[in-house]
């Protein structure tokens, strides 16, 4: 069983630390990038850093505090080692990735620990509260809005981070009504392979998937790359239980309730500021039997967008589907590995070649992916049908084997951001959601502020944008852009084109957060979104939950 | 356009007052009744109630506060008449139809305001704030919960209804992106139609559909007959916009979002305690080329059981799938209307007959209905898959004759209710739902505590029930039950029957109501299910966009 707690990851990058974007078989991509961002790249940035270099503040705890922890959870299961501490003061967004690099951890906490049963979290907060102790709950720690990131906040005088990864036992199966109940610092890979010894499957796979778990998910309202299908994780959660400083908020779990306001849609999204969720009832799928991935070209973005809003629209719902833009698709063939075989990679060249013949390149058109998981004749059935409707919008099958390769590598991405960063790249992603009538609007309006932002610091850019986890009503944006960083000013920079691509999706009707969740990151764009009085009911929230203000401070503007 | 200002409804009963229940062409019903709960169907027990006959209290408002009523709608649209008062003072459950009878209007509003627009809402809720009145937001009235009664609140010197009807248009159309915005004042019929000249379809169509409106249905959580596949209110909304006492909650319309806890989800459910919705975004659906319902005849409730959770767990959604128990399909043998044409009815007796050749019976079988909406090509390819999984559990066919027999008479059963109960027939149903490993459990527990609850009273029983509103998780469980009114003891007799019920529900692991909302007659039960930190959180919110407490007091134990 993939346990969290066996693996040692960065705590100034992406990930496993035994592993690295591999860049020596893609031979194309640094010539590229050289070309587009007029970088040159000859060695690495900076190297790593060490916990050596690192300065940190010392823990705030008296002793007596500690001991106090301590005795809740058990002398070893609380840290307030440099370690522990720095490992739990950084998320992983770009500017967290950046202020790994620069040693910079200015809000570590004081003490980590390590509840291994409910009953202790609730004495957890039980003690914060008296001794005026923020929590933060920590699940995988990879938040990109900064979720994780122990704040600072008044009357408060120190800070623990809650790390869940103990708590990480499936509860109970029910596989007649496809349910199943985890504790909520269960990752993903041990998830995954629980359900998958008992032929069930989540279906909740997101970037971030190997490295993170399903509080965090559930905090942050994320989505997997097959949310298409099996929805966001909100949609799959049928009951939760969360743990606030003044009691238990749980839900019954059932299938549907017309039970007042839905509090298991309050505890969605939450992201710890009312509380720590310590357990969730998942509905669940069959394993699938096959996981049919293929590669597809459409001949421009827009025939893209329209095959998959009119599937949808038909009800033929792919598991993943995602349209890459132009600049995307060209990026990505830069990033190809080629075969090591040398006949396939004539076959591959020689099938380049025929469809440039066709009119179609990576140049010019849009790079698809259109996977769809369950039963073999229900899958065949499926894809045949939305291929067609691919086909008839412009698209060239590229067949199973571009679409293998784009699963195998679905988790490298974070690697390979990791290592731009070092060649002194930045390198970020956002990401929105909009209705179908908007969608180009939306589309044009962000890439331009990016580009707008980077040309503003004097960066050249690649921005692209793909067309993912879509509904029958619009779809999710994500955008990837990489620039030159600003040597010195690579904070300002990018708060700059945060702020002017937080302001262009807003501006243009989209929300500020499809799935990354808020943090404090998207904290005054969210505001905006959801206006003064839903704040304000919020806030009255909170303070119902949470009246000293413990609970994750300064997340969701609270 | 059926507009809901243009039909005369019952005060004391259910629906159009030109329409009732056609008894004579259903010559096997009253002796089914007479045998079964040992009445004598001879006269009605007591003619309608007029006007004339309620004695009403006088209403609490002062000249000047209707006067500046008056000023913000227009004096038009300020009512404070006998009928008015009478109309809005009553919901239809079953215990207000009992003192529609006895003439009992013990919390009528003190006035009836019917606002134009938004802008008046806002002005409203500020005027009933600085005068301490009650508000209760009123939208077709056809809660069965005790949703819209004025409820007397200390502080809280009158009460107003604030009827929506008038705020009824459709604000904008987007075909594209599927969605469509209307007011939350229109009723059922209008806003089909609506759709329906554009192409397009709601999907939601709750037994109160003609007498029932947006607004309402989103303030309750309802489910129309065709969630299975459209899903219930609260999925259908993508955006919505309530005005409260203290500012505008509204939701950014994007088909899905991580911007924190779920305003909508809160919204959806709040039944008038938070605010007044006034406008939503909806999801819509091409208009069905057909709607295809057919009649099938299980040999057991369970085989139709297992059928609707194998076509479900394969992902074969029916718009409609209703599964009656045996007690049920006995009694709908009872109700139906034996074909005029001797030819058509010659061959039903012949069918039936050879039916129970084959060992299939109403009186042991399990009626049920199969409906699918759709495109013609894709509604015939469903119904045979569907078909072919029911005829493994056990089913028979019956036909599109069954099928659309129920369709044509599906808004007809609230009138049934009210001829039963003018027979001294205590009638009522109520519902609740659970995940399939747990159904059965539930199904026989409440129907012994309704059968138990009856008998105390000394009543023999009729307890039938259907499944319906299933999901790949479960299902919910509608409950109908038939006894003897005990004459001066009919409220009392009722509310035993619902505090058994509702206690058995709670125990099994059902909720208190999976679509008829909480009003003040769930709320005992709605309070110890959803748990004391959940209510604490809902009564901040309710303190933070309703201060002075004067939104539909009572409701939601709030």
């Amino acid at each position: 069983m993939t346990k969290a707690k066996d693996i040692e990851t960065r705590w100034w990058g992406w990930g496993d630390i035994e592993q690295t974007f591999a860049i020596e078989d893609r031979p194309d991509l640094v010539p590229y990038l050289e070309k587009r961002l007029g970088i040159k790249v000859e060695k690495l940035r900076e190297p790593d850093p060490t916990l050596d270099e690192v300065e940190l503040r010392d823990s705030r705890l008296s002793k007596k505090q500690v001991d106090k922890l301590a005795a809740i959870v058990g002398a070893d299961n609380v840290k307030t080692d440099k370690k522990s501490r720095v490992y739990h003061g950084l998320g992983k967004s770009y500017r967290d990735l950046l202020r790994g690099h620069m040693k910079q951890i200015p809000n570590p906490p004081d003490a980590v620990v390590y509840p291994g049963e409910e009953n202790e979290v609730s004495k957890l907060l039980e003690l914060a509260e008296a001794e005026k102790i923020a929590v933060v709950p920590f699940c995988g720690g990879s938040s990109v809005v900064g979720g994780i990131e122990p704040l600072d906040k008044d009357g408060l005088s120190a800070s623990v981070s809650v790390d869940l990864r103990r708590m990480d036992k499936l509860v109970s199966v029910d596989a007649e009504s496809r349910v199943a109940t985890f504790e909520a610092g269960v990752w993903g890979p041990q998830l995954d392979e629980e359900l998958a010894s008992r032929s069930l499957y989540l279906g909740h796979q997101p970037e971030s998937f190997l490295f993170s778990g399903l509080g965090g998910w559930i905090a942050s309202r994320g989505a997997g790359r097959q949310s298409t299908s099996y929805g966001k994780i909100e949609d799959m959660v049928e009951g939760v239980r969360m743990v606030t400083p003044r009691g238990v908020i749980d839900s019954l779990a059932v299938p549907a309730t017309a039970t007042g306001p839905n509090m298991r849609q309050v505890v969605a999204g939450s992201e710890g500021t009312l509380g720590i969720i310590t357990k969730a009832t998942m509905k669940v799928h069959p394993l699938p039997e096959v996981y049919d991935y293929r590669g597809l070209l459409f001949k421009e973005f827009e025939g893209g967008v329209q095959a998959v809003r009119e599937m949808l629209q038909k009800r033929l719902f792919p598991e993943c589907i995602r349209i890459s833009d132009t600049e995307e698709s060209h990026l990505a063939s830069f990033i190809r590995k080629p075969s090591s075989n040398p006949v396939k990679e004539g076959a591959v060249q020689a099938a380049l070649k025929a469809m440039n013949a066709m009119g179609y390149s990576f140049e010019k058109g849009a790079f698809a992916i259109l996977g769809c998981e369950g039963k073999k004749v229900d899958v065949s059935g499926r894809m045949k049908q939305m291929q067609s409707i691919c086909r008839k919008n412009g698209a060239l099958p590229l067949g199973h084997m571009a679409g293998d390769e784009w699963y195998k590598g679905r988790y490298d991405n974070p690697y390979f951001r990791d290592l731009l960063m070092n060649w002194g790249v930045m390198i970020d992603t956002l990401e929105t959601a909009t209705n179908w009538d908007n969608i180009m609007t939306l589309y044009r309006n962000v890439k331009k502020a990016i580009s707008q932002a980077l040309d503003d610091y004097g960066s050249p850019s690649i921005v692209t944008c793909h067309l993912s986890h879509s509904y029958v009503q619009g779809s999710s944006l994500y955008f990837i852009f990489l620039g030159r960083m600003v040597p010195g000013k690579e904070i300002e920079q990018w708060e700059h084109l945060k702020q002017l691509a937080g302001d262009a999706i807003l501006a243009s009707g989209g929300t500020i957060t499809h799935h990354h969740g808020v943090g404090y990151e998207h904290a005054p764009w969210f505001e905006k979104e959801i206006g003064e009085e839903s704040m304000k009911a919020l806030k009255a929230l909170k303070a119902s939950c949470d009246p000293a203000g413990i609970m994750n401070p300064g997340k969701l503007g609270l």
